[in-house]
């Protein structure tokens, strides 16, 4: 990889263009952004790269690509770079959902280029450039996705670029990624969505100022639902059958658990209550969260 | 108050014992704990106040009682207690729901002597007196439960002891207080509870080894569901009439979000996730979180 192309440059395109540039890792890199808002906060910034002001531009002078914009709207990039992208070029992205997305790559790429998925399992409940650090990647996971033609070679090579960002690379292919983030990822996202949504209507309905209590557990979700819109709605609309099935495992529980509140059944409820601790630890012996109490931020 | 009598020293307990003992509230502070183990804890960390053996010892020595037991040993405590409690005596807890537990008070405290409920809105996934924290209620919201027979005199004296604790005090009906908490916490707690099930039985069913990819929203969840389960097996059983409609409602808008994702609607989607931002907004205008991006912690 000698130069790379870095195609969006919001939280996660302006982590990456920070990490390659403090690491030295490619000679040059190129960065499309068609946000005129986040065009002028990459000035303002001065963030490392090269802006250049069409896809043509980055995608002839670089061999790596790296997509970093909303999964929207990759189809429309792909059939634009088809024109002008060279053989030897390695697409990636660094999309939240893999079989739709892998669909797009396969049936609009041209022929002939290659192309491996990635996710880094990072991020924010922010976005935009402003909110870029080239540490994001640091002892996170990155999942790299194999399909049946996958080159080693190119899989080795990316593997090896996202440890230079401090990833720690694992492979597996889309079906099992999609079905694994539906849970760990895609239904929190919408549940605490959901939650959110169920305190609006309940503050209506009851004319209660509810929201300045929040601090027993709503303002945590509140954060985690302040994400970026159009980053989920596509992947909830990406990924909806696993997560359609995980809401109604998650709803078959809910109303087990209901009944079980209602009637008072002690001896269910608290194995629930401490089975829960047992993921929490086993969360915590895999380096997921570190073990410090939280008693809300001042 | 001179002297406050402190039954149950766990978190909230050994909380309070501190910040009374650091301000100089009260002549003196006597402590009651009936765990072997926490009283192990209490002694090795030194923490002030005069740990008693008896409940009989603390109350006919102190003039102010605080409950900071689980709920669900209320009723068991005030039937000891009412042997010996003398008139003149204010007592009050610090539970997390009131409509059940002002009927403990109401049925089976001895007549004439004084009760009125606290709940303050702080604490942690984490429990036992080594959390303890003399700032813990520093800014946080402390709800006074008025009755119908509530003296002016005694509210006022309790409003006051929860001010210097640093709170911000406010006061409300049990009904209206468990409508708002069966939202704000209850609910929420519940929610995490049930999606680190939901994560545990998928991950059952398919073989995936899923935890250790949980940075990614469920890590967030599971800090919440490892909290006390005596504590959140109260809370649920004493309030599961407001908590059942909670999750009812919580149901209904998570089956029209999966109808939404699956047909893709996406003008409603989107309004489902940007009006999450607007309370989000307002957490952070009424200072219940504060505007820093977690990016998981290190």
């Amino acid at each position: 990889m000698k130069n790379v192309f870095i195609i969006g440059c919001g939280l996660l395109g302006s982590s990456l263009l920070k990490s390659i540039s403090k690491k030295k890792i490619t000679k040059k890199i190129l960065v499309y952004e068609k946000s005129k808002t986040n065009l002028t906060k990459i000035k303002k910034l001065k963030l490392p790269g090269k802006i250049v002001s069409s896809l043509r531009e980055g995608v002839i002078k670089s061999d790596f690509i790296i997509f970093c914009t909303p999964m929207s709207e990759y189809k429309k990039i792909i059939i634009e770079i088809n024109k002008f992208v060279l053989p030897g070029t390695l697409i990636t992205d660094i999309g939240s959902s893999k079989i739709e997305t892998s669909k797009v790559f396969q049936n609009f790429l041209r022929k002939g280029i290659n192309w491996i998925q990635s996710h880094p399992i990072t991020g924010s409940e922010v976005s935009g450039p402003e909110h870029g650090d080239s540490n994001i990647f640091n002892n996170k996971w990155c999942i790299l996705i194999k399909e049946k033609n996958t080159k080693k070679k190119n899989l080795n090579s990316l593997s090896k670029f996202w440890k230079k960002m401090g990833s720690k690379v694992i492979v597996m292919n889309a079906d099992k990624h999609d079905k694994i983030f539906s849970i760990t990822s895609h239904l929190p996202h919408l549940i605490a969505y959901n939650l959110v949504k169920t305190a609006q209507d309940f503050e209506k309905k009851q004319k209660n100022d509810l929201i300045k209590f929040s601090a027993g557990g709503l303002r945590d979700f509140s954060r985690i639902a302040a994400s970026n819109e159009i980053m989920w709605r596509d992947i909830f609309f990406n990924n909806n059958n696993n997560i359609s099935k995980a809401i109604d495992l998650f709803i078959k529980n809910l109303n087990a658990f209901k009944k079980d509140i209602k009637s008072k059944n002690n001896k269910s409820v608290l194995k629930k209550l401490i089975n829960s601790k047992k993921v929490r630890s086993k969360i915590l012996k895999l380096k997921q969260d570190i073990n410090k109490p939280d008693f809300g931020r001042n």
